[in-house]
């Protein structure tokens, strides 16, 4: 299962992670008790009309978490602080869950099924509403000290740079992530009304303007969504490049919901890979991931199954 | 041994890495014949009165290492290209090289001896005239599909910044490094001679100016110093910030001339990763190397003894 900041997802698969039922359902984030409710909804969906499945149950979420005791220690988009989900979803399912970080669980199923598959030192950056990123470093999935390894959201790309949603300034995620993009984009029609009419018209509002809108307006060819997606472009460049040069993986996976709505975002990276990194992070392959938004419920599944 | 753009080192350490005897020679950077002498005659030296040692000599260079074949990749500062440092050496030695890179054995020694020992989860960052690091995860010294992991002196800290040695803009080292601290002094006291009067007379001329110039002048409160000064804590703690969110270590142990040479950097590091990293990451404690320019030797000869 994949618990995000707006909708759950559940997937039923088999021993190799091959998706044999799913079921996806929105929820309205009040809180862990009635999301929570809207977990076990999903999985009942999921699960109707097969027999019950046997093992444990792989929840990934949005957030900083303490695998060993099933605990969302910091969930920012969920606004969750120390949160059981493992004993409490446990309870109501009565069986064991195993809670990862969406990023890390990505990763994972990349590297078992995916865009990863056979590599021993791969990164993988996810881009959607925020950026996470987890590392696969000679064969193994890196962990870090306080489980929050590859977390290159931020990374300092800019002295004195924007605010970020975490304590600093200039962070990756601050630029690229899907909230970043709607908040430039906003600055910059407030800043211009009238070039940003377009913009303003497909979303409604200033206030509704989305990064899938500006993606939408970019590939009508608008200039202004085009002047920020070329920003975005040469930010997530920059992001991967510093990806490349500190972790000098054999592969970069690139996915999430952003680089799904923006794929040139992929190419960029690449160029930029091969012409600014230094030699040995310059042989870094940069592709797209293959599990689309169903890496991080698979790879859940994959890790609950997963001896340690 | 460790191999520098100036000079070499040796030392005579027994089995736990504790120093014999050592010398050190400054060699004229004139090819790998020349320098290859100078070793051999230092090596002879730090072992005058000794009986010959066994075992594995080990090696550490600034440079990209293959160490399975022993071979100098590239060495930016020695302006070397696929030199095969191991072969040659012991054929002059009569005994096995190893041949590591100097930031994997600064942090090698780190961990085994100094700052970082006990810690599984590591990151050792030496900023001397390049910048170099190595990370420790889960206990084991990351390697990378090249063997270039913790290059995190070219993660890009600025959009089109400061042009670097390596092919990129805006590196970390284009900032910090040594030679950076320097060009950026350079380009300060060309700008404003007269108040970078101080500088100039310190180093003898504009061209002679050096990172220690800067820092000699800082501590005696020449402003244009301080302001250079000032700017190098800001990008160092930016870049810290960084490795502690992407690396998540435990211990961040900070090492090398420049830091060394300003420890204000220290403080300033420890400060920002307290109050502008993710939680998690906060949590990092920033250390001085404890091994002083002596690491990377140290580093090398244990890693000679080490298995793999």
């Amino acid at each position: 299962m994949d618990l995000g900041a707006t909708n759950v997802r559940a997937l039923l698969t088999d021993g190799s992670g091959r998706i044999r039922a799913q079921s996806r359902r929105s929820h309205r984030n009040d809180g862990p008790g009635p999301v929570l409710n809207v977990v076990v909804r999903t999985i009942e969906e999921a699960l109707e009309g097969s027999p019950p499945p046997r093992g444990t149950v792989g929840l990934s979420v949005a957030a900083q978490v303490d695998p060993a005791r099933g605990l969302v220690v910091h969930a920012p988009n969920l606004r969750w602080r120390h949160v059981p989900v493992g004993a409490r979803l446990g309870a109501r399912l009565r069986r064991p869950v195993r809670v990862v970080n969406d990023a890390r669980a990505a990763t994972y199923a990349e590297w078992a099924l995916g865009a990863g598959k056979s590599s021993d030192d791969l990164f993988c950056l996810v881009v959607g509403t925020g950026v996470g990123g987890s590392a696969v470093v000679g064969g193994r999935l890196v962990d870090g000290a306080y489980h929050a390894a590859g977390e290159v959201g931020h990374l300092v790309m800019a002295p004195r740079g924007r605010k970020c949603t975490c304590p600093g300034r200039g962070c990756f995620e601050a630029y690229v992530g899907g909230w970043a993009i709607a908040r430039r984009a906003r600055e910059a029609v407030r800043a211009d009304p009238s070039a940003g009419r377009d913009l303003i018209a497909r979303a409604g509002s200033v206030a509704r303007l989305r990064a899938e809108t500006v993606f939408a307006a970019a590939r009508a060819g608008d200039p202004i969504a085009r002047t920020l997606t070329g920003m975005t472009e040469e930010y997530f460049a920059n992001g991967v490049v510093s990806i490349a040069n500190a972790f000098n993986p054999e592969r970069i996976v690139v996915t999430g919901a952003v680089v799904r709505g923006w794929p040139r975002l992929v190419r960029a990276a690449r160029q930029a890979v091969r012409a600014r990194c230094q030699p040995p992070a310059a042989r870094a392959q940069v592709v797209l991931g293959q599990l689309g938004d169903s890496a991080a419920a698979i790879g859940a599944a994959l890790m609950a199954r997963a001896p340690g």
